[in-house]
């Protein structure tokens, strides 16, 4: 079949939007019409040629949500009609990793979704004959795309199509970190660098949790309103300070935050973000990704003296059996999704997400394959639909 | 007072041994007769002239065992002819950081440890009239030592006070890394870097803890039955491998360990000791103090696939209130301090056993002030009395 893609056929070159050919699922394999994607900055980061597991030419995009459409052989647990999210990070119950109980980083697929292409080790993307790659085993910038029955997790029908794909990864990984990996307490102390949209939700996270103290770090004052709307009780930018932010943080916070978390991807932030803790109990986890061969370092009486590095991807989320009861926290109201959701947009104007994203003005911005059925004027955020 | 005492006049020259100044017991404060000390790498290391808190002169020793022979005002916790482990790390309950409950970090008289000197900002040792420093807060190279109050553990006078100088560092360290801050489970699979005390100590804690497999690994092979005597399923030397020790370990347990502690001090080897843990769960406890300005490094990476950075000073042990109940462990046959013991001598020996642990010949060698008291026949270890 034919789909409308975003192809990036080179890094660090704009996206083309074309039709692109399509294989139907294998056996194991899920066809699934996304109906919203939204932007991440792994994407961008992809683009930008440093991810060293990015291959070209590839359909980015792994924050999506949409609706089963076929399944292969053997497909038992989704069926037509279902909505899914896809999951860069899959959830094999057979897999050793997940029967430990002790991860979500399944193993199952992960070999061939590096290199950018499905289990058996083709790809089902092509255009003209050429081969195109998946990305991260989801390539949500493709309207149709397939997926391993192991990388869709069944959500409820309730969940509005037109916000939800921020489910795919943003919210899960920030709001995760705080409870899976880090497990904060109430009355904690917590400070969280990078106000993109995993630094929110790693405020929201942590409001939730209780923590009595939210401080927000970002070199950009713009993110600072949000950051307070969603509870962040402090906002300090490094640039307003001559003394390492580490130390601004220490001092403010009287000897150092119960836990910090990094949501760049910076080697320098995940440092001082470990440095900013408390001697004694304090721990950091790291989740924003680092480019290709950098390096985090610290001297080692900074462990020593108790504190913790620690790291996390979606947030210790295990996408089949966990994130669809994080939706229903969303639909019970627990928490709201419309605050990361900063800009609307059709699929094929996806180039100006980037270029929001790019320019610090967007935390997520949602692209519509089929307007008609959720561009709506009471969506959150701005609506670039007359452009 | 006179006290004999070993003095460390600068650094890399052989302690001396002479008459030494010392003031009594200030407010607060207890004079220690110590009985026996044991030599600890951290002792030779300050002695190296790379401990950026290491101050000249100095009597060094913090591994020890004595009996309070005088206490100054105040002091109503212990009594004279008490029997005593000196602590390195006191523990001041009005201390914030001992409030926590998180943690045995006290900070209480941390500033003036930190410079050799008492609470009060002086010394009470002195030599013809020149300030000589103390040592870790504790100086057990000294037959008597005075201490703050908070820094000595009251244990019971049934523990042979030949042997209980190593319950002083090397074993609650070791053994407190294992429960406390890695908190070791049974079944786990476990690798120690440096088979010195604190790395045999790890093992025995591991195999206290019902560990399935304790991987000792160390360079020098002569340390290995003795590693396996304390229970070491494998022992590995670096040496005899190309590959870098991290993938031998990660090879042999078929994707690596779940703990692994690094009791060598080494940052390269620190950074072994976190990419041998295995993905999604293994966390690295760093024991061993580098040196001056040396910093640890790895990939970001390490930490997002789930592994953990953590280290510990004094294992975690809260030296008032929970070293006396290791003691009472030992004393009940739970584990046993001997082989800790290869070598005894008369304290005037000291620079041999120096000699001995840089030959790496000595796990721990243990000097008795008053051989008529300690020194028999029945003590493990060698006894080098007729030299």
């Amino acid at each position: 079949m034919k789909t409308r893609a975003a192809i990036a056929w080179e890094p660090n070159m704009p996206l083309e939007i074309d039709l692109v050919d399509l294989e139907g699922p294998k056996d194991g394999e899920v066809l699934v019409r996304i109906v919203t994607t939204s932007l991440c900055h792994t994407d961008m980061f992809t683009l930008s040629g440093h991810d060293p597991e990015g291959r070209f030419p590839c359909i980015l995009g792994h924050e999506g949500v949409g609706i089963v459409e076929d399944v292969g052989k053997g497909v038992t647990s989704v069926a037509p009609g279902d909505h899914v999210i896809p999951l860069y990070i899959p959830e094999d119950p057979n897999c050793p990793m997940i029967r430990s109980g002790k991860t979500n980083l399944c193993s199952t697929i992960r070999e061939t979704q590096a290199l950018g292409l499905m289990p058996d080790g083709t790809s089902r993307f092509s255009y003209k004959g050429r081969q195109i790659f998946h990305y991260m085993g989801t390539s949500t910038f493709s309207e149709y795309t397939v997926l391993p029955e192991i990388a869709v997790a069944k959500i409820t029908k309730e969940a509005p199509l037109a916000k939800a794909s921020v489910m795919g990864c943003a919210v899960p990984t920030g709001m995760g970190a705080v409870r899976n990996a880090a497990k904060v307490e109430a009355g904690s102390t917590v400070a969280v660098f990078g106000l993109g949209a995993i630094g929110m939700a790693v405020i929201q996270g942590a409001v939730m949790a209780g923590a009595a103290r939210v401080i927000g770090i970002d070199t950009n004052p713009a993110k600072f309103l949000l950051a307070r709307n969603l509870g962040a009780t402090d906002l300090v930018n490094p640039t307003d300070h001559t003394d390492p932010i580490q130390k601004v943080i220490v001092e403010m916070t009287g000897g150092g935050v119960d836990y910090s978390f990094e949501a760049i991807g910076r080697v320098d932030v995940m440092r001082a973000a470990l440095e900013c803790c408390h001697k004694g109990w304090g721990e950091c986890t790291v989740i924003g990704v680092a480019g290709a061969g950098e390096e985090i370092s610290t001297r080692p009486f900074q462990l020593i003296t108790g504190r913790v590095w620690r790291g996390t991807a979606f947030g210790g989320v295990k996408g089949r059996s966990q994130l669809p009861g994080m939706v229903d926290e969303w639909l019970a109201g627990k928490f709201s999704v419309d605050p990361y959701i900063t800009h609307n947009m059709t699929h094929d104007r996806i180039n100006t997400a980037f270029d929001l994203l790019h320019r610090g003005e967007a935390i997520r911005s949602v692209m519509h394959y089929q307007p008609g059925e959720t561009l709506s004027n009471n969506l959150p955020g701005v609506i670039l639909n007359d452009l």
